[in-house]
């Protein structure tokens, strides 16, 4: 836009300091605008791709897991980690397959975002998955251990509205339902 | 609820593998509930606050910056990371007035949430400020380089379906204003 000021940090030189695989930190040596020099921490990451899977009742496909970062389990729209030269609607699919047990014929995506720019370059597509249809058992990973809710839309939002939900993507996806009858979204 | 698998994974030993201040990256060796033992990487972090500061039509104020993070510009709500014993709230009228130079009369919390539950447990609470005034130029901390942007409600939208704001908890918050003539929210 015109009048947009230039704050353009420059990268001197940097480092790896910890690789978690799908994730690593990385500290660098920046040069910013003013000429001064600075450190930036960076957390690089693989992206993630989550899916609001509901059936035509408005009722939607959580999963039930423990989150060792926040030492609780966790009711959330299934989710996953992008692998390398996968796409985001790829990703959903395989998820959605294996966390659940279910397929969609209808895809439609509804977000995608940083979802924390102060330190890390993650990536996050949601998307919007109609006509469910169970194909089999659901078939995690060897280290996911999920139960999966069927619930309605409005026990999810009396759990959202009592802090019992509180994943990020998940509430979006939740104020994105509530309000899709609105032709302006 | 009735039927919940417990999933719990308890911590065996664990170690700092990179300090970076407001956020420090642990691995840990943990027992599966299933008796196994894993690695769990968990970026601890110390929470984060933010404003949706709007005027009475619906007009907002939006913060530009570059995120080193994105190697680009963003436009974003004011926000900012909580101070040891600070609560989300004093966060948030404090960056408000550091970034904007503005200050809300009135405060409503529409947003608490952990931004990516796979690997940290950074906290965001997002607050609803109206009543606005200009109380003085802005005062960013020395290494922060703003831009504040006043901008409507319709055009913020168009900025966001063409993929220009794509920061989560602003997404959240356009999202929630768009919606909230909508009693349900």
């Amino acid at each position: 836009m015109a009048g947009d000021l230039d704050f353009t940090e420059q990268r001197i030189d940097g480092e790896t300091v910890c690789d978690a695989g799908f994730m690593r930190m990385v500290r660098d040596r920046v040069r910013m605008h003013n000429g001064k020099e600075a450190t930036r921490y960076v957390l690089r990451h693989c992206g993630a791709a989550a899916v609001l899977a509901r059936f035509e009742d408005d009722s939607l496909l959580l999963v039930r897991q423990f989150r060792y970062a926040l030492g609780r389990h966790t009711l959330e729209i299934p989710a996953g980690k992008i692998d390398a030269g996968d796409e985001p609607l790829a990703t959903a699919q395989r998820e959605l397959r294996e966390e659940t047990g279910y397929v969609a014929d209808d895809w439609q995506q509804i977000m995608h975002c940083h979802s924390s720019t102060g330190f890390t370059d993650e990536t996050l597509t949601v998307f919007d998955a109609c006509g469910l249809r169970l194909e089999g058992p659901p078939a995690p990973d060897e280290h996911e251990h999920l139960q999966v809710v069927r619930i309605s839309l409005a026990d999810a939002w009396k759990l959202k509205q009592a802090g019992e939900i509180t994943e990020a993507r998940t509430l979006y996806a939740l104020l994105w339902l509530r309000c899709r009858s609105d032709e302006r979204l």
